[in-house]
């Protein structure tokens, strides 16, 4: 496993969340165990419990949200950074393929590993997972619609992005390339300049 | 869990095999006991060390080049039934859209869960699903190239193909709603149709 970007600093509650958060997007739910979350965060066993009664879904939840909306602002600060939907595109993918590849190929969607895994056994995380999507999708639909994209359109060009990037981030980490990045951000850009011209 | 389609007639091999290849797409590998595939399969727990001295990751490795086999080649049936690529898409995104929603939505890519969730913690796993993934793109290029398209295109197409769709069907399972999968055939048709007008 990389080094870990868990704060040492923070407080217990936050460093079991970024721990989890951490761990959920390399291993999934079932592989991470409560001793790894503690021994990676450095939190105190009994802290566990008084901050998440709910014990491990609930903090999954709480790591998932968490990990979710900090993909979603660096991905916002990216689009509102530049005017052009095609720039902006071009911008979170390289973002995307610099973190994966930073990491050794195993940070990518921070969400999905999670999704595919847990979401059939856990209501409660197939509802965080869900909202997530949807969120980063209406952020798509957002930025279209406000450079002049009907709705209807927006929409399913948000959702192929959405879609193209996680399936992209899957093949690159199972493949160890950017290559499949690289060639969906290209295919997806060309498919953009002909829906925007 | 829904009923399984593991055939109790068949040898102990092939038992455990096809009740492998359902737990792991359902939940992947760290939420795959060898006891549940024993008890699923009905195979006798002498036979698993018998067929399999690698264990587990062996098994898991046979069971997801099993399904991942089967997969590319109702995909391929589809496509060599009809001649126009995007009648071939379409028939493609259709079934995988029954075959998701007849399952209560656990029944999506056979290999994606495991590839996002183990490829990182085992090198045979994450060679199996690369193998699986260049070969489903390859079966996207072969058809693409036959049909007229230059390799280099038909390259980034299949990629950005099996990317959305991989994608899509992850978004779907998490929604619960095939309406992921119908916008990125949509969306996908549409960039096919003006790459082949």
């Amino acid at each position: 496993m990389k080094a870990t970007a868990v704060r040492h600093g923070a407080p217990s509650r936050e460093r079991m969340i970024e721990a989890t958060g951490e761990l959920l997007q390399k291993q999934g739910y079932a592989g991470t165990g409560l001793a790894e979350i503690l021994a990676v965060s450095g939190a105190p066993r009994g802290s566990l419990y008084f901050h998440f009664p709910g014990g491990k879904e609930e903090l999954a939840c709480a790591a998932l949200r968490a990990s979710g909306e900090s993909w979603k602002r660096r991905i916002e600060a990216l689009t509102d950074a530049v005017d052009d939907p095609l720039e902006a595109l071009d911008a979170v993918c390289k973002m995307l393929g610099d973190e994966l590849e930073a990491s050794g190929w195993e940070i990518g969607c921070p969400i999905a590993t999670v999704a595919l895994e847990a979401a059939a056994g856990s209501e409660a995380i197939r509802e965080t997972c869900a909202d997530h999507f949807a969120g980063w999708e209406a952020l798509v639909v957002d930025r279209l619609v406000a450079r002049g994209m009907a709705h209807a359109l927006a929409t399913t060009v948000a959702t192929l992005t959405v879609a193209a990037i996680e399936g992209a981030l899957m093949l690159a980490r199972v493949h160890r390339s950017r290559a499949p990045l690289d060639r969906v951000a290209r295919a997806l850009r060309a498919q953009l300049a002909a829906r925007t011209a």
